[in-house]
């Protein structure tokens, strides 16, 4: 039983068959349960225990319930849920030039708030609590995502051409300027400064969206070596290589958030480790587009903090991330032909207490402990393909669906209740979805 | 439409928002409906329609319906649930010699029969309505599978050494031969010939049970060439591939149901597409024991039969067809570094028709069609992660899970209805396998 706090009441008692609040086999507790007042967690332990501690708490409890942090996705772009499935199999340049970039074109404000209405939906039913997002017009992006309760990291994406957001760049600075005037000090959601990529963006704006990020102190994301042709453009322009572009900008360092890093030697993940770079690893983005098995097994080597991220719904096709966390671990073995390699803990810990240290939430976020945030989500355990129990973590990682999870508590405050979504109106995202999938598939057969 | 067969009433019409009757988008029909007599398609078409020629029939309409065969998984052992997550993680001798095979030494008719009955269900609530079949105390496996009234191929292992169910290996034969005589005639299950592999079964064994398969013209399935140390051992004791020593013995031939191939150069490829052997590909399963990435699109390319399978839940953790569709898209993409490999119409193929053909039933299984058996399964397409909907087979490969399927027939016979069991006692399974998981864990820790 961990020490009583001074809150003197509990708001919420949570609990149920196990409580995982770590990535840790070994930390579980039978019978455990969380005592939540306001937005964080006072105590852990013994249900009976919080029980008699705190008995004017509202009880959430769930016999066949597994009780552990919410997952934390560092790398979505929430609004590309209207894409799902419109283009598959296809080359990575017709794909992007034929089907993404044409239909991104034609995005409004209005899609782009429904999309992400789409994707925070998923995301609470597939447990994340926490994510990490880079796309266009991120003012509905964080409108939406505000309506949802969900925590979020979200940043604009920011690139030399013209945007079908703000249109010239420098407009886009106003717009960012305007995101973090807006979400100044909001307790779920924090603004991030996104430039696109090396290939997209010049040495002179990455410089500037850097001094930017440093004047805010928030996180620096970019996508970062994705494939070899992001690393032969970068060559062929810079002569070197994405990672050691940044750093001869000195753009490397522990505010950056760097997704994919798929093609990486050995000095460059040397490099990332001493500057205390962050990496978003997005396997299943990365396998459906053909750029690579990221070198994760040797990045968590080097001691670089690593989380988990789906990518966008347009490259996955989901925002699942226990599909993602299933898929690191396999991927990684067979690409090692190494069966210890990335194990069902290390695989949790990248999807839990790895994305919050990358979004530099670790204290608050990532586990459950006494004095962090509520994020917390509960699954059903009693199914067969969860039967029978030997090791939590292995079956998070190897056995466990989205659809597992039945309750959603974010910030202390319950999002989903048996699969029902709380904040959000599921079946009017849904309809509303098919009428904007109806308009792009009119737009792109005109 | 298709044509009015001769059957003059349906017992039951099946409709929804789509019907997917092959794994062809351009086959799927707005709409659509299946009319069932018997264990029988009598016809597809449109809702309206059906509704009209068989006003009698009971009617199962699902408003948000996918209708669509049931998934065929090619290689199970559906007794290890009782093992799922009981070792993970491990060196492959460590996990095979520390963990399964003292486990599986204690095995029991009865722990077979129940951990079966959970693999049984997991299969039925994720979409699988045929499996294949092979492992110890095989008449508990069909026992169990009878009750559930779904379709299988069901086999003894056999190998050189005593076997924890028949002992020494003649009694393997006489428990075979029963088999035979139970099972003759059966509606729904075939019994099967499986020598283990080649390094576990000599030469003698391999021919022997090579006349079996003959004589009662059945599949004859066998793990071939799963990882580097099979191939080892094969070449050191005979000088030559698990391939080419199944061949220079006579035994590939089109009944034989090779499974894993993971270790396959181009003549053993040609050589198997030569001889008419299936091939049953576990991706998940050869990844998470890092066995290696079987060469799927040179088999498919060289036009072997290719079927997918989950194998046991103690390699996988679990029996999940879509789990399997999903990774072995991905995986082959990246393997190949080629976004158009194993697309997902490929791969959708490989779970129903493709692994119908590997099984003989082609003709029977793996598509909806009039004159076909009723192997059907229905998905709810109204949730977050399966919308929007612009191409069925991408979303069934990329984004569907087992537990969007909420209704199975099987034969004609419903067997879940809005994810209840209706052939199977769920909760009973799973508080059974409760206590078994128990004296699995007392055992190993005495």
């Amino acid at each position: 039983m961990t020490p009583l706090s001074q809150t003197p009441r509990a708001d919420l008692l949570i609990t149920g068959l196990w409580l995982l609040p770590t990535a840790r086999h070994q930390d579980a507790i039978a019978g455990g349960g969380v005592a939540v007042a306001g937005d964080r967690i006072i105590a852990i332990g013994e249900a009976d225990e919080l029980a008699k501690r705190y008995p004017q708490a509202k009880r959430l409890h769930e016999e066949h319930g597994l009780i552990m942090p919410g997952l934390v996705n560092t790398h979505t772009h929430a609004p590309m849920a209207c894409f799902r499935g419109l283009a598959d199999d296809l080359p990575l340049m017709t794909w992007l030039q034929e089907h993404i970039f044409p239909a991104e074109a034609k995005l409004t404000p209005e899609i782009v708030y429904h999309s992400t209405l789409l994707s925070l939906a998923e995301m609470i039913k597939s447990g994340t609590t926490s994510f990490c997002d880079m796309y266009l017009f991120a003012k509905e992006v964080a409108r939406a995502t505000e309506e949802s309760g969900m925590r979020a990291w979200i940043g604009e994406v920011l690139y030399d051409f013209p945007s079908p957001n703000y249109g010239e760049l420098e407009n886009g600075f106003t717009y960012v300027d305007e995101m973090f005037t807006l979400y100044q000090d909001h307790p779920l959601i924090t603004i991030t400064v996104d430039p696109h990529a090396v290939y997209t963006c010049s040495p002179a704006l990455l410089q500037r969206l850097g001094e930017l990020a440093h004047d805010h102190n928030c996180p620096y994301v970019i996508h970062l070596s994705e494939n070899a042709a992001e690393v032969a453009t970068c060559r062929e322009r810079y002569g070197c290589t994405p990672v050691q572009h940044l750093d001869r900008l000195g753009l490397l360092d522990e505010r950056t958030l760097a997704v994919h890093c798929v093609i990486l030697d050995d000095q460059e993940i040397e490099t990332l480790a001493a500057r205390k770079v962050k990496v978003a690893h997005c396997p299943e983005s990365n396998m459906k587009l053909a750029s690579g098995a990221a070198p994760a097994v040797q990045m968590l080597k080097a001691g670089i903090t690593l989380g988990l991220g789906t990518d966008g719904s347009a490259s996955n096709n989901d925002v699942d991330m226990f599909g993602e966390m299933n898929t690191a671990a396999k991927l990684h073995k067979v690409i090692h032909m190494d069966p210890t390699a990335m194990n069902a803990e290390t695989t949790l810990h990248a999807a839990t207490l790895g994305g919050a240290a990358c979004l530099h939430a670790a204290s608050d976020i990532g586990t459950l402990a006494v004095g962090k945030k509520a994020d917390i989500i509960v699954l059903d355990l009693n199914q067969p393909h969860l039967t029978p129990l030997y090791n939590i973590p292995s079956h998070l990682v190897y056995a466990a669906r989205g659809a597992d999870v039945i309750h959603s508590i974010i910030n202390g405050r319950q999002v989903m209740h048996n699969r029902k979504l709380l904040t959000l109106d599921e079946e009017a995202i849904l309809a509303r979805m098919g009428e904007i999938s109806r308009g792009i598939l009119t737009a792109r057969n005109r």
